[in-house]
């Protein structure tokens, strides 16, 4: 593991800087360090940054289940993680990961596969990383307007 | 503004769809839609959400000053939204954006520029825009053990 950035801490040197809620939580984005695909949104306590960081694998808190989280612990799609980092006020964290698979448990690989609008202003690729989640999502979930 | 993607839906059918938490809020992430850098996390209410539609610009909520936060409003940085998605379960928001200028007020493009680790296997391309914002942050903040 390569260490850089502007400062070198350990995880309790994190942990430190980490502003968790009143709950003990801080959200988390996970994302695709290779597409720069955003995956999903999930919550970290202090026991899952810990397990993320021993374990080399993306580790959450269910706020549901109030339990620990293995990412991938059901479908085998664990998320390595390559990268951590922390916001400037330290109440979000992004994970930069290496997916084994979707992130999201309807198949698709990103949880942001609802979309509201797009501008016409975007780039070719994104269309296409689109139209593949879309045909993936359609093989799983058939709307009725769908043919 | 083209309307793709599997639902095709109003701002009101949209806001129907949030699960918004019990302070009214739900967390947004705001993307490059061009370089796919993750820029900040901020929380967004019912009328954020509208005047972000309206406008097109990204306006949050803030929590410290409760009330409505144009984002960019004093730096000028704005940040033009070009793709709004919702997660699968409909508890977080991704923006993507045109930045105007560097989503973080301590003058680096993203808030996520404190990094905990980074694994060896990362692509040049990362590192690069790293570099880019550790010399911009240098020029603000001169940390001790710089020279």
């Amino acid at each position: 593991m390569i260490k850089l950035g502007l400062e070198k801490f350990n995880t309790e040197e994190f942990l430190d800087k980490v502003d968790f809620d009143n709950r003990g939580l801080v959200p988390a984005i996970l994302q695709d360090i290779y597409t720069g695909q955003v995956l999903m949104l999930a919550y970290m306590n202090k026991e899952s940054i810990n397990k993320t960081v021993e374990t080399g694998r993306a580790t959450f808190y269910s706020r549901s289940r109030e339990d620990l989280w293995l990412k991938g612990e059901t479908s085998g799609n664990y998320q390595e993680v390559k990268e951590i980092s922390l916001d400037c006020d330290g109440d979000s964290i992004l994970l930069k990961v290496k997916p084994a698979g979707p992130a999201c448990h309807t198949g698709n690989k990103s949880c942001f596969y609802r979309e509201f609008y797009r501008d016409a202003d975007v780039s070719g690729w994104e269309i296409i990383y689109k139209l593949e989640d879309i045909i993936k999502s359609r093989k799983i979930n058939l709307p009725e307007n769908s043919y």
